[in-house]
């Protein structure tokens, strides 16, 4: 019996969100042998779990992402990350769905990280915070899911790195995933993307304020290092296309160059807005453990670099998705992903969606992606044994 | 009648270099208007100038370049960034040829530059240094070559940077160049660029030690600042093959991941050893200064947005070079720039060199590069009637 969907906010164009914070009942033994004692994972849901528990969608969010998909942000005020997919009669339904996503492990919107408390110190953490991996994330998000009395997500859905958690989550947990769609991203960081990262780190880690971590969060912050760590990263993100279309050489509130190092032009402006808006909503300490987890992933190396034996026998249907213009994350990436997954076999789509606007695009209003998206899960629902529910 | 070699270095494998510093005899009027009253250029010199004075090659240096073309730096102690290219036999043949390269203006290798003493207080000009451009470059170059006598030089060759200020000589001095090669480089920095660019302003500024360019150069000079703008820039000389094949995802003297912030990495151990040895051979406001110089760079725009009309009835002999996986200076900017040449129409070759190493190519063991330029450079003195100088 399909449960009756009464949630309220089927009624409005957003989705009526619903947040706590779940403090895990044991300890956690992480990737590197590191128990952490007291977990809390700060998350939002969206719609209504039905009474089979079988309709719940897991979103991953990216690295500067957080649990608040859609919706306004509390702390900016803008709407939700995904705000675009995810509502009522969206592509990810949340009439017919019941949408979850909680801040990564190590992130700093509420989740365990190196900005709250050491229970030990009565301190922020620091860099006393254990590393972490996209595999603790995930182990964590399965605690979130069994607190729910989930037995299988019908979906586990995200972009770059929550393509690596979704990724993660059908590798290691297969029988509790129905389907993954891991989008713009890659079972492993490549070089160039360990490359930037680490002018990230060392860009904080160079602000006298970062203090070796031990800066006071939201006081000391070294926002200097973290916003020119934003600022290189956000390159990464655009394509040269989507730079040239949006700024070109034109230049900003002036008729003529200043011979000088205002922001001249244009982009300058845009990318030192994209840093210092930045600082005030990220922890630097967090950029330094996030962006360390992406590069530590490689799910081929964990499998004796075989690829395909990441996903043996797995019975988990497959929705990859790549961005033609993405450099962050290309699609030959993806590509070596869906090789692998047709190696095995598993049940693998692919798509490449035709975009000039870079990795962002995953973020963006990309017609030919929202209807792969929507084909991939009405296709899935209906396999699933959920088609109809929405009506129900 | 051709003039007799003497030079001795015709007998060693390497150049002989002769450097000099000139202080111009007159005051130079920069294109922001500002007059700069002294200006010294620091210049070396290899070969010998024939008694015609038509055997002059100017080499142009890129952003981090200096004029130690050949032979060993006297700071690092390493062969010349062109070493391979320019010496007796080689492919700039000091035998041959009269090869000239200058610090450019603003630089911080004995030229005038913002690490230079303003004559005014006696103190490092710092930011009070005007903002120069790559056609101000050029103007100090056209004062060299005018102190050596030569009326018309045979060569202007350069990459990236370089590459803009041939295309300055070719546009401004046509009638001064019978030939020009510009390598890896473009008629106009793009947004993208003047994007990575305001990332390493941004990292310099952001370091306290930068204390608004009032440091004291060579004393206390913002090196991490300095460091993470190399970093940054380093990634982008390079491919994302290059750096795959050179670095993968290989750890660095160590058989697992430490779960921490060390350079796990190799390619995270060669970028922090790139920003770190940087910093040590240049000066942080000259990096400001020259990267300001080829954000401004843009002939289209120049030319009410015409390109070709930067090169109306060029008598220059043209030969422009690209390289397959260069992403800072992709192809598309080179076949711009033969496109508005072809229209002019100019005599022009064009060579896309494959190669799988970026933007770094120009300074690497290229062998389809380096027989291109060699072909163009014979072709050039055979029409120029300077074949055959080397035996007389």
């Amino acid at each position: 019996m399909a449960h009756e969907n009464s949630n309220p906010a089927a009624k409005s164009s957003e989705a009526m969100a619903s947040g706590n914070t779940l403090v895990l009942d044991e300890p956690l033994v992480l990737q590197s042998g590191v128990t952490l004692s007291l977990v809390s994972i700060a998350y939002q849901t969206f719609g209504t779990l039905n009474a089979e528990r079988t309709n719940c969608i897991v979103v991953c969010h990216a690295l500067t992402g957080d649990q608040y998909v859609a919706g306004p942000h509390p702390s900016t005020g803008k709407p939700g990350w995904w705000n675009a997919l995810v509502g009522p009669d969206k592509v990810i339904d949340t009439n017919r769905f019941f949408v979850v996503c909680a801040n990564v492990l190590g992130g700093c919107m509420g989740s365990t990280g190196p900005k709250e408390t050491n229970p030990t110190t009565g301190e922020p953490w620091g860099l006393d915070f254990p590393v972490i991996t996209i595999r603790d994330m995930v182990q964590v998000q399965v605690r979130l899911i069994d607190h729910f009395g989930v037995k299988k997500v019908f979906c586990v859905v995200g972009g770059s790195m929550g393509a690596m958690q979704v990724l993660e989550w059908a590798h290691r947990y297969p029988e509790r995933v129905f389907s993954a769609v891991p989008i713009a991203g890659s079972y492993r960081h490549s070089a160039q993307n360990i490359a930037f990262h680490e002018v990230g780190r060392q860009a904080i880690m160079a602000d006298p304020d970062w203090d070796h971590g031990k800066y006071a969060p939201g006081t000391s912050d070294p926002k200097r290092g973290l916003a020119v760590a934003r600022m290189a990263a956000h390159i990464t993100y655009l394509s040269e296309t989507a730079l040239h279309r949006k700024f070109g050489r034109r230049l900003q509130d002036r008729e003529s160059l200043t011979y000088g190092f205002d922001a001249d032009f244009q982009v300058e402006s845009y990318l030192r807005h994209q840093g210092y808006t930045f600082v005030d909503r990220f922890d630097a300490n967090s950029y330094l453990y996030i962006t360390r987890a992406m590069d530590y992933f490689d799910l081929a190396q964990e499998n004796n670099g075989i690829l395909a034996d990441a996903f043996k026998n797995s019975p988990v249907r497959f929705c990859v998705i790549s961005f033609s213009s993405d450099w962050l994350f290309p699609t030959s990436e993806s590509r070596a992903l869906v090789r692998a997954l047709n190696a095995v076999p598993a049940n693998v789509s692919f798509v490449e969606v035709e975009s000039d606007k870079g990795h962002d695009a995953f973020l963006l209003d990309e017609p030919e992606f929202h209807q792969t998206l929507k084909g991939f899960i009405e296709g899935a629902a209906d396999a699933c044994g959920l088609s109809g529910s929405k009506d129900q």
